[in-house]
């Protein structure tokens, strides 16, 4: 979060690292540095002399070291990665969050030709060592795609000049350095927070080169978006929803793909869902089966959009029998999350949105439980501090929502642990048949699912009070609404997370100490009941 | 196709390849070979010392060509692989080629305990070597975990004894032998192709161990699901769809959501589709959507089904606008073909089926074309052998599509092949207003698409002549029916796979010479008016 950042250019060999850092470097006054000439220099070893007597493992090892020592080192550095670099994990992790991590690319024929007319010796070049060069190199990158993919931005350096990609990259840089990178290998994408990133929407679209935009809105916001796309020059489809969870429906999915196909997009057309979570939805169920699948930009303007349904693919409608039944996993091809958005929007949205933000830190763990209680009353202020804070909390649970959605990208495992206090609250927020926003709602399951996990030994009763009362600074409820077990029980019936007479449930402890067990439904349904009783 | 086959065995050390691997041989009057036993006999070195003196890609490289020698020498095989065997990609399509490959697995925890319990000295498991056990076992696993998918099984041998599991797979193994792997990471699934192959659907479904079994059929063929259903224990849940086209829209998906919701079903269910290519298309959209995706088997009927729309998971409805506009890829987990069951289709569908195995074979080369010229009589004959030469078609259709989607399963390069007669063909079907059925119209659209690269220099007439008497032999139309350039423009201007005003089109010139291009709409417009006026 603190800015400038360290810009790390990865890519395979001939992709124009050494070349286009160094002019990077002085476009943005930052120190270039070369990884490959500051291991040789700190080993002593040239790199092809490490490869042949130590194996490639140990100079993964090595590299990994060297990198980090030079990351601490450095003010700002523009640093060449080596071709491999970003193939370990946790380097590449590492990287994403240290700095900006551009991969340069470009077609196998550019980069044999770059390569074999390299004036340096062929031993320079380990991996291309007794191969033909272009078979050699094809492997490689087919290896390392996803690693490349993992980047907040990828360049094809074969159209324009060095001088041309490096102030390419200098001019995203201030946005870039506001970005998580979500990383899913090839379905990699970049989350944007930062206040006045809509006045790079456009910018950013272009990027993509679509075919068509099909803009997906609502009436709330339709005059603002239309305002944030003015200077786009890509033909436009726009499609104007009535707002509301009422409209979250099938109907309203017909609209978008009907409106696309008459305007007849192609596979390169990408789908804008400029509103909040519902419009987020059925854009991104609308372009995940629109033929079959085109992109999706996610621009939310709600707190609780930013922070939860825009990151992580997950599409839905809702049916008669419950919400959120029927849907996709499809992950966006770039989230714009400004914060200055959320000026326009009414406080009780904004504090339903704080839930969220609560729930991921207490999954997060207590560093980012103390921020909030450090921060809370200044979060729901109309000033500076107000959107300075929110920028932060909205970056931190960003950031955790990645990792988690990185590492079970379709809720098989720990994508789990982010419905904590979801299980009760979605009961409870259908029971209140919706008079309880879905933020609102959360905040009561929170407290309540700490309450199941006292009762089933998993917390403390301090835990419970330290939720609620950092809820209640907020301005959530978090009183049960009265509601007993047989209200719930229906709706908890058709929650997609049950399987059988067997009930997933999250519980928690002290922040950082969350996670998934299974327990039996009557089980809750007794609890539930209890606790409706007081 | 001859069986029996050889067996190989795969999985990870300590997943019992040689326990298993020797009581399955003598189950089914095999040679057992153990791969590791075989190379060190033939090179006189132990494994850990190939590993250490020579690295792990020349280790690779010897065993790929050992066990292609042993392949061929021996009658009938089991083998037990090395954990490292079916790594290379080139080695993993050879075995699943020549035989049935199972993977072996268990959870981390018996591996470990298994391993380091092995009365093998420690050097034997090379990449065991100076690492905690179960980390570097959960690293090698990750890695490998696409590999072990692709095979015809995955079976977890912590469930049930050594003796147990080498009879499941002798139980198997008659429709293993006839079933093809299609190779997608873990989203791999075996494709059935076999006659009385639904006597097993209900030990195959079992095997899935699925929570509920969503059957999605018509009236067509309901009563025959019905019988081949009538074993399964699993709680099923009926959908009966009316047939035709017509009803492949989103009022029949929402009519499956519905009944599956109803029933509460959970992310373990399994939806059944049991019919043609509109009841095949429906389930698997409604079973990528529900819950956002639970599995989909895949039990086509009609010819078209079998050699097209059951292979590869694209789903797909109508809209007004045009067909198949809406949909997801979504592979099923299983495929189940069963020759036998043609035999209620009437004969006109068979013969459209034979449009799609003529592309197909076009697309593989000479010898699939000239399989289809030996057998063209026989493939319509309602006999032993007509149904015995199906079989062949159907299977060597399977391998080829299921080749090309493993290349590219989400139609961004290699499987726009499929397309060939296509684009002309899809617009011929609309034209005609579906009075042709999608077979007739795609074989108009072969010999359309062959006469068109005969005009843009890619094919000689002699080719447009053997691909019209091959279609006619199998009673398929050929003839364009006059319609002219303005009726077809109006289906081609929203065909998915138009990008602005470029077509891409598929030409080709003698079997196995297909390929894409990009042309202008107008140009094939152009072209398609000449031969409209003939």
């Amino acid at each position: 979060m603190t800015h400038p950042r360290h810009v790390f250019l990865s890519g395979p060999m001939g992709a124009g690292k050494s070349t286009v850092g160094p002019l990077l470097a002085s476009a943005i006054g930052a120190t270039f540095v070369d990884l490959d000439t500051s291991l040789e220099r700190e080993t002593g070893m040239r790199i092809a002399e490490i490869f042949r007597s130590r194996g490639e493992a140990t100079f993964r090892r090595l590299e990994a070291d060297v990198v980090r020592r030079l990351v601490a080192h450095e003010r700002r550095g523009v640093f060449a990665l080596g071709g491999g670099t970003v193939e370990d994990p946790e380097t590449r992790a590492f990287l994403l969050d240290r700095g900006v991590l551009v991969t340069l690319s470009a077609p196998l024929a550019s980069l044999v030709s770059r390569t074999t007319s390299d004036p340096r010796s062929p031993t320079s070049r380990p991996l291309l060592a007794g191969d033909a060069p272009s078979a050699a190199l094809a492997r490689i990158l087919e290896r390392r795609a996803d690693a490349y993919a993992e980047a907040h931005r990828v360049i094809d350096t074969s159209e324009g000049g060095p001088e041309e990609i490096a102030a390419r990259i200098a001019r995203w840089l201030p946005l870039d350095e506001r970005s998580i990178c979500v990383q899913l290998g090839r379905r990699s994408h970049r989350v944007v927070i930062a206040r006045g990133a809509l006045a790079s929407l456009g910018d950013e679209l272009a990027a993509l080169e679509p075919s068509r935009l099909v803009i997906v809105t609502d009436a709330n916001v339709r005059a603002e978006a239309a305002r944030w796309l003015s200077s786009t020059t890509t033909p436009m489809t726009w499609v104007e929803l009535a707002p509301g969870e009422a409209n979250k429906s099938i109907a309203s999915i017909e609209r978008i793909w009907d409106a696309a196909i008459e305007a007849h997009v192609d596979r390169r057309a990408v789908v804008v869902a400029v509103g909040g979570g519902v419009v987020g939805d059925l854009a991104g169920f609308a372009a995940a089966t629109l033929l079959r699948g085109v992109r999706v930009v996610q621009v939310p303007t709600s707190l609780l959009a930013m922070v939860d349904s825009s990151v992580g693919g997950k599409t839905a409608i809702d049916r008669a029998q419950g919400k959120n039944l029927v849907g996709a996993f499809h992950q966006p091809s770039l989230v714009v999350c400004d914060v200055d958005a959320l000026a326009s929007l009414p406080g009780r949205e904004l504090r339903a949105g704080m839930a969220e933000i609560v729930k991921t830190a207490w999954i997060e763990g207590e560093g980012d439980v103390a921020a909030l209680e450090r921060d809370a009353e200044r979060l729901l202020a109309d000033d500076d501090e107000g959107r300075a804070a929110r920028e932060r909390a909205i970056h931190r649970a960003v950031r955790t929502k990645a990792r988690i959605v990185a590492s079970d990208e379709t809720e098989q495992g720990a994508r789990r642990l982010l419905n904590f206090g979801h299980t009760l609250g979605h009961a409870v927020e259908a029971a209140s048949g919706y008079a309880l926003v879905h933020g609102e709602a959360i905040a009561i399951g929170l407290v309540a699912a700490l309450r199941l996990s006292v009762q089933l030994g998993h917390a403390e009763p301090a835990h419970v009070a330290r939720m609620t009362a950092l809820l209640e600074r907020l301005g959530l409820p978090v009183a049960w609404p009265g509601h007993g077990a047989e209200a719930l029980a229906r709706y908890l019936a058709v929650d997609k997370k049950s399987e059988g007479e067997q009930l997933r449930f999250v519980v928690a402890g002290a922040p950082g100490r969350v996670r998934g067990v299974v327990v039996r439904r009557a089980q809750v349904l007794a609890l539930v009941d209890a606790l409706a009783r007081g």
